[in-house]
């Protein structure tokens, strides 16, 4: 980190300046809102076209796994909508139904931790990322998801993005996926790494809202705001719920 | 996007619940701060250690084109610090100095705007993505750039990651580097793309504040506090240049 | 090299051993045939089942440039059935025709031929890999080709496969692509690539023989010996017509 | 398959031609050579500039698991050289006594096998490949081998190649590798597949000859001949190990 805020307190100056010299072009639209109330705002006055549902969705549940999920155990659980799970779950038995593939990732690590790369050497605490050992109860999924282990898609991803360095691309393939909705956690993390690789692929992609996670409302609604801008649509589960059910039909 | 914004309104009152009930666990950190406001807060109270630079860093340099760099010409344009450019010119200077490899991206689509893919589809105007047409006036980098187009490397990008389906990852491989500063634009978008495949990658990753920009306040900050927390070393420019200056020192 | 040839001498000791004791179990089959009469007795005996066409099918046309193209003048080139051009003429204009993505691939490098990485250290003459630049006559589509340069998509690979680091993948995914047919050459070097990348990523994966080629029997025809066997059908290239002409009827 | 071998007859009678009229330039040369004898004939003639071991080399043993080792007891398994296994084992222990990466791989696929995508339905019965299922003995590594469950790194693979769609591309930027020792099996299969995607990014790969095998002579043959001309160093296990012990002297 730089000592002291310089470059910020660079900018504001010179965006007082441009109130005083009003032909000069304003170069970037300053704020003091918090990205809870830019994704409010964001919600009732975005017009942009939607990507929508194509013929054949995926689900994606990222790292629903009790280092994340189980508040109180682990400091590095975290919980948004206290129903995220239920909702989770109900997303994934409707694919099942209708015979769309339903993907649980997760992080774990080898005793050595190298599979975590560069990421994992800056800390280590039984906290720490590349501490979260294969078998361990962290790598656990939450016994309140109901997996299908015979028939969903288990990946053990190392990174950020559950598409990198991950079989999802010729499995999506040999399914014909053209959509990929996305949970889990967390939203300025692993969620939105994977989004941004799913557009990326040129996959329909859709994030419903309450079906996310963060640990900070800060991270949690600023993320939510650029996905919404610029990479998938952010839509209640009730609406994504709504659609699935229209796909094919 | 859903209609109202019911998720958030449901978040609050769970939180001023917990208030209520001091015994229950506070599940996400609320907060009413700008990302400014964060991210000027961790600037100081960040004990995180750094990646710090390796043996052999490269440079990439995102997209820094007319489409966004021509304040003025283009709406899709924007500036944050005004000396961005030419803090991009020194580092550029410094890292072919030293022999290390200098990339410029940009993004640029074929006239049917298929290789944009869906992404390209939200929108049809001037100003849309899949509208950057190769060899346009949008396409091409910023006349106040110093690009060695016989030396520094060349890439046409498509997506949001410098790294995403181009030739990064097997030169990188051949230079044998370990290290990769990220400068350009947007910080909320190609950026933090490149940033998060950077460190997927095991580089050691730095981002020199100034030499990154976006169009709104809200995100600059709020990308830079994601990317300073999980992905890599936010620093000052001065900074970022007299840690290069000291490699195999 | 090792010096000498022991290896195969220590087999082929072991295999007089095994006609000796025939309760051994034979290990490796061993012949004395070419791979010319290999891949002829397969074509007769062949009973696998095909992949076959799916409902998406995409063209790569792999290196067709003078470099390989151009018999006389290049001494990089070859030629084995003198149709082929000829033949992927006709598959391109089927395949755009009927609204089917038509790819051209070609490898070109920087001046420095860093992007050649390693490949590229072995020889540095004229003909050296490396050594055909980006605008060069070597780089060049051959000018018996019809190329819809509007239309078409024009890839830059400079590896062996297709796919490697190029951005085919979305392409492909946002067209839905489910069949890759494969032309080119070499059939040893980049059609082979291409081929094994192409059924990795879960394509079904067609080659018609008269259109790939090589500089020398011998490995051509083990090639399309290995791709029959494992990765893809062979057709004639009538047959891939016919196939073609059914797709979606 | 083509009906009947036409394309070769109309190719061979051009060569006829070419013998009948010697202006035209002779286009593909013909042998009727075995790929033994050609591969021979290269290991003596070869003067071809060596990669070479860079500065860290990791191993990687392909596929050595009991649905292709276990000959006698499986159908689809193989023998070449019979001290294969002992070779790799060595190999291995000198890998890990200089602390270099030492990768084993192996296939196995869900119930379902659909994570063997379109490569799984040209066949179904035991011996098909996505009929080796994760757990089975078909996927266990051979109990010759003697592998540091602890500290080597284990890769589920999928696909032919050991990096497609594996974490090893981040792992070995990690431990900085340049080089790759491939070994296992197929020749024709999935170490060649590995060897072009070793060298396709940019790095230095050798393959001990004695260390990889196939089901028949042909192909593994011809798989060392193009694997010898194009992408790795083919040396003897002596001399590879000669050059390891010499890496970082």
């Amino acid at each position: 980190m730089p000592q002291g805020d310089e470059p910020v307190v660079k900018m504001r100056l010179r965006s007082r300046l441009s109130e005083t010299f009003p032909t000069e072009v304003p170069a970037m639209e300053l704020s003091d809102k918090s990205s809870r109330q830019l994704f409010a705002e964001l919600k009732r006055t975005n017009t942009r076209k939607r990507f929508g549902f194509g013929r054949k969705p995926a689900l994606i549940n990222v790292d629903l796994q009790k280092a994340y999920t189980c508040v109180g155990e682990f400091a590095t659980a975290y919980e948004t909508d206290p129903r995220q799970l239920e909702y989770v779950n109900q997303l994934a038995a409707e694919f099942r139904a209708r015979g769309f593939p339903v993907v649980w990732t997760y992080v774990a690590y080898m005793d050595s931790g190298e599979d975590c790369g560069i990421w994992g050497t800056r800390s280590n605490t039984p906290d720490s990322l590349q501490n979260i050992k294969v078998g361990s109860r962290r790598s656990e999924f939450d016994d309140r998801l109901v997996i299908d282990h015979q028939r969903d898609i288990i990946v053990n991803k190392r990174m950020a993005s559950a598409f990198f360095e991950t079989n999802l691309g010729s499995v999506f393939n040999f399914h014909g996926v053209d959509t990929v909705v996305v949970t889990g956690g967390s939203t300025s993390g692993c969620v939105r790494a994977t989004v941004v690789d799913s557009l990326s692929r040129s996959y329909r992609t859709i994030v419903p809202e309450e079906c996310v996670a963060d640990k900070h409302e800060g991270p949690h609604f600023a993320n939510l705001y650029d996905m919404a801008i610029k990479y998938a649509d952010v839509l209640s589960v009730a609406e994504t719920l709504e659609q699935l059910r229209r796909v094919g039909a």
